[in-house]
């Protein structure tokens, strides 16, 4: 094995600011293990890092070894490692945890007190090999395409929001179709929701999408959504939303959509402040309110995993593949919003 | 309307004793509704009333009228009626419930404490009009094919079951591919279980359709089950085992093949006594088993209907459709075995 | 029996605008019974109406009986009441349903389409007799006293909030002292909360009252909460919130004290917009917001009679006892804050 | 430090068998912590090995430390030990989990794949001094008792059971007034159990402590609890039965005494098979049937930790206290029967 990778680094505190460049490989600790990278994905996280948007600015120090999303082949482990075998077909949840503070020690880990992220806090995988603590790597069943392996962090967030809620049988509302709404569709549709309605302000691309994996409707820039939905429901509204956007406004437009007695899961980050009418939107109504972020380390891991075995299509929310030599023009892609999920394959 | 209608009635405590006259159409109640039959089907218990098997023998008192399942058209509303009108494409829950007993009260009406069955305690369906009391009645959706409209008392038993654990993205063993087990095979396969096993003793009919609605895998006669589930599951065993056959043998084999943590629902009824070692399959296994009966009044109709909507598809279980008028031939097509659901039309 | 009987009458649209007179006793339907009041008190909502507030205003139409908190001894039973025998020591669910909408039959009665408020929307129980639905009459244990029988409807009110999270063994944050919350403290104690914590912005009666009850630590006017709460609590924060205040102030404060992954839940009415950080209270916190309103029917009153047979203590919270002919008085202090539950004996 | 340490070897395989004698002050791996202990406990388990019956003949190979109850202080921390310190007060959880098995990573720890039992599969706590896994150390309260740090172990038993239903509230009755039954006794009257009713077949000792911690009445002997648990619940059975007898008669009459739609959860061990009527004691009755073994880490834990702070009170059932080298006569009185938990203070 040679001494150095190619790998996507940012190096520069500014837009773009990002080079294809030969690196060190990482050296194990005991713990972790090495895997040999096959594909990898980009994240809307990897777009602000960059962009260099005011997030970015805040949370990274270049130079920084970007990207989380991937799946690849184990070379090699650590000392210590028991349960992982060279030549393992793996993926890895990107949330590094303590395991021993409050949150982990009562089934929390994905807030784990001393959360580190993969591609964020530490170097990621957007290279030919990536270093994981043992503990975070998941072995993906041999058969599973490795286009569905590499997505698994942020299909992982929409099972863990559709989970957070009782969906089959039920009528859904997802609010904005990004990849991880898609995501979200296609799994409400996987699991027998009884109608899917979806909302989307800005991209034609992605509400057509949103149509193929399986939404009844989807309700595209200003459409009117509020009488097609309650009509669909015999005017009672939604049993379960589902909110991807970070707007406030959808927040309201989700409550005021959805019947009594339901539930609005949270996933979506908002950068201006929610206000709203507690006592008729929550208290009256009997509403619940969950927040959401990451996966349940491993709960999140295992459904998706049967998910994959009844079938779960994904195809049509993974719309572009690249070589990882192509990465800049695969970055282009992602940024214009005119895409699903965006894939790099190593060779 | 004339003052007769056409059923079917049990009139003699033996064997067959059953036929098909004249009777008068029934008078309401302040709060019933009297509904004319467009199609109702046989279901196992009507096969044990017409069998007069010992069951039969301690509950029926003939002359009676039975039957329970069906839908058809409101043709009259009780005087306290509100909530229904003539011209409603209805079904009914079949378990009449006081509402005031404890367990009314503590949402279980389906076992009510003064609990009355349709067709059973009190008389049924097999007619071309039913009295059923306002409170049991339940609104179909107006485009619900009438087949699936009949078939929501044994197929809500076995959403009712299914919703008794956690299936979606879970890998399910279905003993015993009678309806209700065919039912819940298809349930399952809508809500995106993992993998489905059924296992059926006698009939290759009924495993043959459990295919059709989704089984991975069906077992049938003395087949291994073991091995191909336990590799199938990496050596882990089932998440959830649903129990249809009400024998000793299966629950105990259910019991064997769930993996740790898992759970049993229990839904057939058993004539012999059930011995098992709680300690390995109960205690150190860490299992839940949960006995299920009815259906819950009003909660599984809604999940039925939401099912509906997601595109439930139970074509390949109804098998068999008759008229009304060759009752008997549907019945010994039932009591052969060599069929799935069979319904009868009025007209 | 005599025609007439006396009650507490809002015959004019104005602040006070009540009178003790005599007036008709009420004739039975034939799914009523009626009730000789022997206990009620006085409600929040009953100073509402009582001062004529804006809600009232809105609301209320005069000539009206309100009061809706009481227990007495059945005396008359209408011709279809099968469950409830003359003498009967009862009280009754407040909130009529129709038993029929859709929040009906998905077990929240509570929250009915066509909800119907005993002395709000009908003639309440401030009177020698009350004329209440069979189905919303519940009986009491023999020895339950009486002052606990009446205060059934706020206890539950505060029983359905605890009940909302998972208490017991857990630190436990309680903002606002009125009646309700003093009742959620004593619940909250009696289930075994490790720490009690509750806030009190203005009647210190009522925070002397907390601590009688099983409060750890009261928190009165502007006192410091958040370093004594996350002391308390190793630096985690409170495991559970029950806001009680219907201030948007107050939630606020409540989303910072409570841990990652904790529960809040909220009872009060808000008459303000409340805003928020979701991405930082909500979403990254992985908070589950409840909203509450009435009680459960009949989980909550089930409940409630396992706590009184637990022991459950309300002796301090009931402040002030009264003969029925001092209404005026009993109002002026229930008016002045400086009360817990006011209670009005007849005879 | 020195170099060896008294503890109590199980030397031989044979009754009794059992030695105190010098032994090593074993040596830290680097993810191990070295505890001084200054309390310990026996269990039933070290009373099965120091009798050495057929479960000891064919688990347990001498010589073996045994004993797996305790508390002490940390006095040394293996090289990669980051979240303990010198000088905690602590305790331990006696199942040594993988953390990479399938059970582990679905929260089932207490159920490893890989288990090992500490003072069953390892060298345990009856000594000087205890080498226990870093990720199994419990860090307790500085002001808990140290009697209540010791039995954290049976005391989570219990814990466990009684949270596996819905106790608050409910009418329970608890099956065996071992230890584990005792503790699962206080814990139910801490809260809020509506009424408790034990058993107890055989030793009258036991049977008085449980009136102690909270028993509305305890069932010597053969007394008749049938009717008197039917007339204290007006006719309708208790709402949960926690099993801890490990005998098929219990677990048939905790059936017949359960209500329609109630829980029974099973801690204790057959060693006969269970037979019973499933169709009229489970599925009719729509019963919850539970296993439960081990205590969930660390949810249990930190109930425990909340419930401690409520004021939990164990004094009644921790019986008798010794000087550890009185290790003999504190032996003697566990196998007696008549006593409740025995402790050993160390100095």
């Amino acid at each position: 094995m040679k001494d150095t990778m190619l790998a996507v680094l940012k190096t520069r505190p500014e837009p773009g600011g990002t080079e294809l460049i030969e690196v060190p490989i990482p050296k194990l600790e005991p713990n972790d293990v090495l895997i040999k990278v096959k594909i990898c994905s980009i994240c809307g996280t990897d777009v602000h890092i960059y962009n260099w948007n005011p997030w970015a600015q805040n949370r990274i120090n270049p130079p920084l070894l970007h990207g989380h999303e991937f799946a690849g082949e184990v070379v090699e482990i650590g000392t210590n490692v028991e349960h992982i075998s060279v030549g393992d077909y793996v993926s890895a949840e990107g949330h590094f945890f303590c395991g021993d503070c409050n949150n982990c020690r009562m089934e929390m880990r994905h807030i784990c007190g001393n959360l580190k992220i993969l591609g964020v806090d530490t170097d990621g995988i957007f290279a030919e090999y990536a270093k994981i603590p043992a503990q975070n790597v998941w072995k993906n069943d041999p058969d599973l395409p490795l286009e569905y392996a590499s997505v698994q962090d942020p299909l992982g967030n929409a099972v863990h929001t559709v989970f957070a809620s009782d969906v089959p049988g039920r009528n859904v509302i997802i609010l904005g179709c990004g990849p991880i709404g898609l995501f979200a569709t296609a799994v409400c549709k996987k699991i027998g929701a009884a109608q899917i309605f979806c909302t989307e302000k800005k991209y034609e691309y992605r509400a057509d999408i949103a149509k193929k994996v399986g939404a009844n409707k989807v309700f595209f820039g200003d459409e009117d959504v509020h009488t097609e939905v309650m009509d669909a429901t015999d005017g009672v509204g939604a049993d379960v939303v589902l909110e991807f956007t970070g707007s406030p406004e959808a927040v309201n437009q989700g409550l005021e959509l959805l019947r009594p007695g339901g539930t609005i899961v949270l996933l979506g980050l908002f950068s201006r402040e929610f206000c709203t009418d507690l006592t008729n939107n929550v208290v009256f109504k009997y509403t619940s309110i969950k927040g959401i972020t990451g996966r349940l380390i491993w709960d999140t891991w295992y459904r998706m995993k049967g998910l994959f075995k009844a079938g779960l299509n994904l195809d049509p929310v993974i719309t572009h593949k690249f070589k990882f030599e192509e990465f800049f023009e695969a970055m282009d892609v992602m940024r214009s919003g005119n895409s699903g999920k965006v894939v790099l394959y190593m060779e």
